[in-house]
């Protein structure tokens, strides 16, 4: 159950500290240029080590394709992109081999297994995104040739919130802040957490332009059940919301409303999907990660054999997880996208004889 | 793509005003005892037209299952409900048949399929979950046979919320109140913005107890990817938490994280989920729903020809969706329980050969 | 597992002696006219009661759409189709309750699920292909609209082998036959052994017209495995062949392998399939049934609690399967051709652009 | 649609003049001691250039896991191999750059996808097979587990039959002959073809022993559906028979059907398969592979511009695709009956009690 998607979907494998890890993405259009270096760009954005707001374990995440491009071209078979793990430190972690990390799958892992991989939490580890950033990057390349755009930024960090979400702002800042003006106090939460050894949370925003209405397979295929699922799956992400989201519970059916002129929706409070559909106005998905659980505070928890024990992490951890998150959650959207535009093409039996007609 | 689970899966059919809906529902293990009385108790709880707080459409909705169960015991084949509409107003619909409701589905349909059933809704209607409360009684039955408990209510009406969750004052409550302190505050907004011909949103929490440690598959079939891909396919949800949710974005990391002792978790932040799989602790999930669409204000929007138009509706509406689909919200839970405890039997070889062993 | 299909799939319920049996029809394009006669029209191909070469139980088979479909038009939404049974004798069948027909699933069903509906088969008689039929029609609409023709005859009954293939005969033979010149033999090959009480096989051939290139995913959905697929699915179908078959195993390279000019293929071994991808030429199936496990000879068997008895059946049964499950495999094979045919729709990114293209 | 199976599934890639080809093999159960030993024996069954039978491409085709292993056990995440590609001659397929091979892929791919990776046959040669067997080398290590074991062996080449099958002279035989009586005149036909640049067919007995009553999920996941799915998928297969195939559609039932006594079945013309579920007697199913399209003979063909040109192959080829196939066909047996072993666990609600009851 490591795949993704249903038209255009990926497979992804590895652990934290094994030999590699990477993905099969499968159902990808042939004909589609593939542009390695737009590749690198986006594993570069996600990648570890880069600053003080990141994890210091330093990664070249050096994606290379083994099959599926021709000359450059995809060719309408299974791409496979593999990364090998560098900068493992497994040592790190022979002092949690036999416990539990509180906040982390490991109980549950084990419970559920049997056995587990321990070495930075295996394959619960978030360095399995690197694999969906690589996913995500084909696909974009594909949403490309149908003008949709996607990003992303962080609109919040530990409770500071941005009041305006400027994208333009994003690949200048460290944290991928949307709103400048509150840049500095979310890196200072972060830092002041770091140096206590603690953790924070934060929110992450994705956006899309120039999605064609129709994407999206009601029922249960929505656009926003399909998104939700994808967010939901990347590591500490405990809620999600699309357009107005919570506040849509909050305020009277006329408010929220979008009424329709000519040209378009007057509001968007939607966010760009009605009945699970796309209409074609900006989607808008708010992501929620928790704190990271990786702290350096003694906490309490069992070991494999149930018995009571201290638990004291050593290692390199993110201090705010919903930075780097960013990234993927922008590529997850990316890979819903790509999916439910291949899944829309049969819609109405007019897009099949155009496919068809000779 | 009218289907949703894996192993313990259903497909839903039928339109508001159609003849009839119902689903299919696949994979149910043989040898369960199937109590009819239960299922339409289910129903009953969903059912339209009990008070003033819900539209005042009467529905029956006597289900009537057509396979899979013989002499009261499931064999194992697919089990089939049927329940047929008495109560439909066709007419009610002429006006808005040309239009698209703002707030509805009906702007993306159209433009998605070219064609639509403008009667109620269509297919986009709540309607179709009377099809996912059959469903998700006959996953109960299974679930009861496991000893897992679901239970739901409602936690917020239009702002107001619970301070307490009290499940055993559910069923007396005509909305489902999970707090007798604000019970009556939350009918009195139901009420006053159905006077002003508007509507009001809602939060529907679902809670389950004994689920088994394990359930979820990581990394895309994660507990709460499915649970969030199921909330989010209930009609007028706009955000899905579990556990803290967006409040674990805002504390650190040692204040987020559940420590562990020998007899279980001391606290329950995680909503009972750690790496997408259940920890044996309660699963808490908060489901909201926007304020009902359908209002008796005019509005602005356009027609099939792109002409701006007023929209002014008719017919019979629930003032607060949130209220019946805290119901829908408890038996899509059931269904991605079913669905999920299935999935985990093969996870350990251990539990393969216990099947197998003769 | 009662579904079969990725983007245009259906879903069956429904036992030999129960309510009803039916379907959900999914991933049906919109805009597509449904012609309910010819809907029926198929039906009666397949239903029993009509000669004395088929099974003296009379079913009307009269197919009710619940939904899916408006105004006489396919929606995008599910198609469901209800099938009431009318003419059930389950009297017949008190005195195999306890036993395992020989040749039947009556002995797997119970094992695998620990009890079984012993009505005529229940989930396992082939009156469940009823249901196939009319999803079958639902694809045949479809292919109509790409001018795809799918038809099939009976080519062999009791090894009395059709020489040559008209399919213009098959409509006026009780038996379908494909060779006017055999057709006698092969009824009275029938009839022979009915009059033993005991059965005969035979072999049905599925041809198709007018496929584009293109239809298959290598390599695990290609054309031909759907196909073997599909057809293996078909009660008592033990042996599929394209194109030439089992006899391209006997011959050499050079004489299997269809040479290519200007304006097509200069021979047809393939059976129109290459790499698992239909080529353009006429896609040719042939499907081997298994003589009747019904017959009315004693037979020596075990019961439930494994104790020897003899097994004398009543009832009314095919003395031929194939004749009326040519009709079956026909209807499959529009399934799948229907299915691939929506498939292959993203297979190159200038068709996705077709689409969306403003 | 690079993806096999359901519970026990997996996805391969690469071409054959790729970089390196491979698999994700997921849902394999966590626990499972993984022999590399053994995996790499299954390889060398497979591996061309051993012997003047089959292709003088040398590969080692030695396999790395590269994840889902952990200190020598499963542990329940996906298990990724990867075999690189050694001994690739793209030269020597210069010449059919822009021409379409009779008998082979090359003209199907080209207008399906609109580019082809013409080295070799890119993703549709049948190199591709070693990550089949791969993937089937890891599920027989887990029906070792279940005391299921799977055999194969080579019954016909080019119309010269087996008159007995001995699976136990199968590993001594360079082209894995069933029948020792027929070996060398098998070898000679292949031999005699070889030298006049011309092919041959033949055919597989895959055989499988213990294996459990109840593995098949009816209707569209027959057991027999499954099997013909799979050996349909293999490279060059054109018919697919279960038990006794094409067979039983001559004789009468009495003839066809397998009585039962208290210790079993008293034949075995089913293949151990009934109403798609198996019956615990051996299953036995027989794969018809054409002969190999590659061959030296001039030959009419087309090339990517519709012009007409004589097509005259270089390269290095099996004159008998069989041989190498059947340890393909072995092992997609094996992937599939642990496929349905998982799927069949949840068949009654006996089986899910004990895997949850503690």
């Amino acid at each position: 159950m490591n795949t993704f998607g249903h038209r255009f979907r990926f497979s992804t494998f590895g652990e934290s500290h094994g030999k590699a890890l990477g993905c099969i993405v499968d159902g990808v259009p042939a004909g589609i240029k593939i542009d390695e270096e737009f590749i690198q760009n986006e594993m570069d954005r996600r990648k570890p080590g880069k600053n003080k707001y990141a994890t210091a374990r330093k990664e070249g995440d050096k994606v290379e394709i083994l099959s599926g491009v021709f000359e450059g071209i995809t060719t309408g078979t299974s791409i496979s992109m593999v990364i090998f793990n560098e900068n493992q430190k497994s040592k790190d972690y022979t002092n949690v081999k036999d416990l539990f990390r509180p906040g982390h799958a490991d109980f549950t892992y084990f419970n559920k297994y049997g056995t587990r991989d321990y070495r930075g939490g295996g394959r619960s580890s978030a360095r399995e995104t690197a694999a969906r950033v690589a996913a995500g990057a084909i696909a974009k390349l594909m949403l490309k040739e149908l003008e949709i755009e996607v990003q992303s930024g962080i609109c919040a960090i530990d409770g500071v919130e941005a009041s305006e979400y400027d994208f333009s702002s994003v690949s200048d800042s460290e944290i991928f802040a949307l709103d400048k003006n509150v840049e500095q106090a979310q890196k200072d939460a972060i830092l002041a957490a770091k140096n206590k050894h603690n953790s924070v949370g934060g929110v992450a925003l994705v956006n899309v332009k120039n999605a064609p209405i129709g994407l999206g397979e009601p029922l249960y295929f929505k656009l926003d059940s399909q998104i939700a699922n994808a967010m939901m799956s990347i590591n500490a992400v405990k809620a999600v919301e699309i357009g107005d989201g919570t506040l849509s519970s909050k305020v009277k059916g006329y408010d929220n409303n979008d009424q329709i002129r000519k040209d378009g929706f007057k509001t968007n409070h939607s966010g760009g999907i009605l009945g699970g559909i796309s209409n074609g106005d900006d989607i808008n998905v708010k992501v929620y990660f928790k704190s990271t659980p990786s702290i350096f505070i003694k906490q309490e928890t069992v070991d494999i054999h149930n018995d009571e024990v201290d638990c004291e992490l050593k290692g390199r951890h993110d201090p705010c997880v919903a930075v780097r998150g960013s990234v993927v959650a922008e590529s997850m959207m990316a890979l819903v996208l790509a999916d439910m535009a291949l899944l829309n093409m049969s819609s109405k039996i007019e897009n099949v004889k155009k496919v068809y007609s000779k």
